[in-house]
């Protein structure tokens, strides 16, 4: 028995060598002045280096970390490198990423205050801290998510069902929700899952205007599903850009529409003194994302949801089992598993919590300015330099840029240069049908000698 | 400049001290024998200990960590204890967890090709293990996604656009899908959210059989929508019962209605040669969820969706946005972030690939058995205890069991007696709208000497 026992649980037992393994190759990493960028890879090549591996007796582990090492680790593309400026890139503390260490090691869960009172309580406080910072009122309250697209999920799906209780509507009974073109893929993605048809608002300008929005409206048939929400972008992930959130929010709630509010990217630039400004009627949101793992500077993956209303995401989300009773014998208690589409959940919150109280929100502050002004310092070298011109004026810290006389191949071709030479990693996007190049910064140790260097190499 | 840049990037720089810290911490960690069980906490008493930790200035990080240890932590059960019982624990192997540790290191992600065309293949051979055990034909494939209400939800999202695709039925048109009672609250929640109505199957036992839904099926009006698909449980949460796979599945493949097999907690009893048998017909699925946190003994959080045919997840999740075009330019690929409801994604398989690759299938096979022959030395401990009676046989490691003459109350008050003796986490269920006992054992530590504490303490 004992023997069997000792066999059968010999993976779930400390093991000082394998430790000792990988807590050197973590060290390593977390000693690096600045990570390696690291390439693409080949999907062949990677197959047959990995082909095998897994068979019935296993491998010596050090083998496999150094398959890691040397093979598997080199054909992921940092995305927390100084010098990764695509999509958008992450940046976490190091006391954040320590921290998202420990959550892995001691297996901290955050599903219901009664098993995780205390991981809960720390993911509330930062919480409570981010409602702060957007204004929200005493009331609201959320949850982390793995990330943007299921938090914008979680709130439309709220939106969709408030939407329809506020109209004395049956289940399932057609319903919109407004958004412009501008507004981020899982938007669309999230409304075609919860089967509500989008009424996209036509924009005069780049940005949704309330002008815009009360066209639209008005041009609706009333014998078409009534509109019962909008949502607005807090810095779009394309080319950074904000929705006229004061006038749409205060529409929405004189016209009982939901206002979801995404920030997913965005947010943190309500931390930045210079671009707090731009986010004035955020405060008025129903529902807003937030994604620490972009511009909060905690590691994959981590979104959060904020409601004004928690209690009305409680009554959409909260999932009804036998086995689960135990969780709602007190009906005032909200578990942060009942406030978004998830059930068992990693304490995702914690590394945020511990790295702004480690550091203070002060630091938070100057990290996120200094993005805005390398933004600007670039945005100035752009307008300076021959060659190039800026596309839009930048709001945040994400750059649309051309090269006069490129197109989509020349842009293409500086992709894969700068990723050989390891110089940075940068990715075109598109822009009123043209392709463009674009950065977008959140990491503090992007400099302007790193975007310089991505110049020099047109 | 300089001055100013170290200032904004001191959080991003490496602190030894702050290193030692917390390895120090999570080498103790690793390193107990068996962690603690720990306690339930008070929602008021942590507030107050964590009052006005966040704060423009910080502070000492070993005052935080510390805050942590002794707080924080010690008012979340560990999910990971031998001793939890309860829900669905988790038990990853040190190696997973180890791992785990350098996902969150690295900032590991696992999105498009593109970016990081290594981390997606070491995922793709573990899912293309557990596809095999799953008996999936070769053009199978899938991804991970945060737990086991998220993989359901990608599925059936598919299941109805393929459904109405099939049957020429416009967007948003009503169709239906077919569960049992007996299927997990997150089925139920999905549908919710997918705006699709269920057809709920009654059941003559406990399980769904395929007479069961011909019946439900056979009663349908043509007027009402159509049924597109069937979830099957392989494994409740509740009670550990099988719906009839094999019948079900060659009815829907003959009746083209989508196979969805929820095997979010039973899928790793076939790893099991004891249990292995009761999955016939999962082969035949259109798409699995299965949850590496739970039985197969990865890290929280993380569970796989499987799909027969990964194109048709491929049409529906796809996200399509200016700048991601760079991540299609080739029609062939398929990224993991294109075959769930997800976008930025922490490459979240990778301590299971290491896991398995270092310790080998046979000692995964051997764990699970474990867990499976404790189940069946409880059940008959319980059948030969004069106060106990089985309330329904186990099929893999769910015990329902009542104390004769015990009310809802007893349950409560023992859970509450064992969780202040550090004896165990167990919490009670309904079973027939009788309150019952529960077990839920899927860690190779939890011995029968544990359970028998439990009993001891009736």
């Amino acid at each position: 028995m004992s023997d069997s026992n000792s066999a059968v649980t010999r993976m779930h037992k400390y093991n000082p060598e394998l430790t000792d393994l990988v807590f050197d190759y973590m060290r390593d990493r977390l000693a690096m002045p600045e990570v390696p960028l690291d390439f693409p890879g080949d999907k062949q090549v990677l197959a047959a280096a990995l082909a095998g591996l897994i068979k019935p007796e296993g491998n010596p582990a050090a083998d496999v970390l150094k398959l890691y090492d040397k093979v598997v680790s080199r054909a992921v593309v940092s995305g927390d490198s100084p010098r990764f400026m695509a999509f958008i890139p992450t940046a976490p503390t190091k006391a954040a990423l320590l921290f998202d260490m420990i959550v892995s090691c001691a297996s901290i869960q955050g599903i219901s205050w009664l098993e995780a009172a205390g991981s809960i309580t720390a993911e509330n406080q930062v919480l409570r801290w981010m409602a702060d910072v957007a204004g929200l009122p005493q009331s609201a309250g959320g949850t982390f998510v793995s990330g943007g697209s299921a938090a914008n999920l979680a709130a439309l799906t709220v939106a969709r069902e408030t939407g329809r209780e506020n109209r004395g509507l049956k289940n399932r009974a057609p319903v919109r929700i407004a958004l412009s073109k501008q507004a981020h893929s899982s938007i669309g993605n999230s409304l075609a899952i919860l089967d509500v048809e989008p009424l996209i608002v036509e924009t005069a300008g780049f940005a949704m205007t309330v002008n815009d929005l009360t066209i639209a409206l008005a041009k609706c048939d009333p014998n078409e599903p009534p509109v019962v929400g909008v949502v607005v972008t807090a810095g779009t992930t394309n080319a950074g850009i904000l929705d006229d959130l004061s006038g749409i929010g205060k529409f929405a709630r004189e016209n009982k529409l939901w206002f979801h509010v995404d920030a997913a990217y965005g947010g943190a630039g309500l931390l930045a003194p210079s671009t707090k400004s731009l986010f004035v009627g955020i405060e008025l949101a129903d529902s807003i994302t937030m994604d620490p793992h972009k511009w909060w500077f905690a590691p994959f993956d981590v979104a959060a949801i904020l409601y004004r209303e928690p209690r009305l995401a409680a009554a959409v989300h909260t999932q009804d089992a036998s086995y689960l009773d135990v969780l709602h014998e007190d009906d005032d208690v909200i578990n942060p598993t009942d406030l978004a589409y998830h059930l068992t959940r990693r304490a995702r919150g914690l590394p945020l919590w511990f790295s702004v109280a480690v550091n203070g929100t002060k630091a938070y502050s100057d990290a996120v300015e200094a993005s805005v002004q390398l933004t600007r310092e670039v945005a100035e070298l752009i307008r300076t330099h021959p060659e190039l011109e800026l596309v839009i004026e930048p709001s945040l810290s994400v750059v649309l840029w051309r090269k006069i006389g490129w197109e989509a191949k020349d842009y293409r071709d500086l992709q894969d240069r700068l990723i050989t030479n390891q110089t940075a990693f940068v990715t075109p996007t598109s822009w009123q049908g043209e392709t463009v190049g674009r950065f977008a910064f959140v990491h503090p140790g992007t400099t302007i000698e790193m975007v310089k260097e991505v110049f020099a190499a047109l």
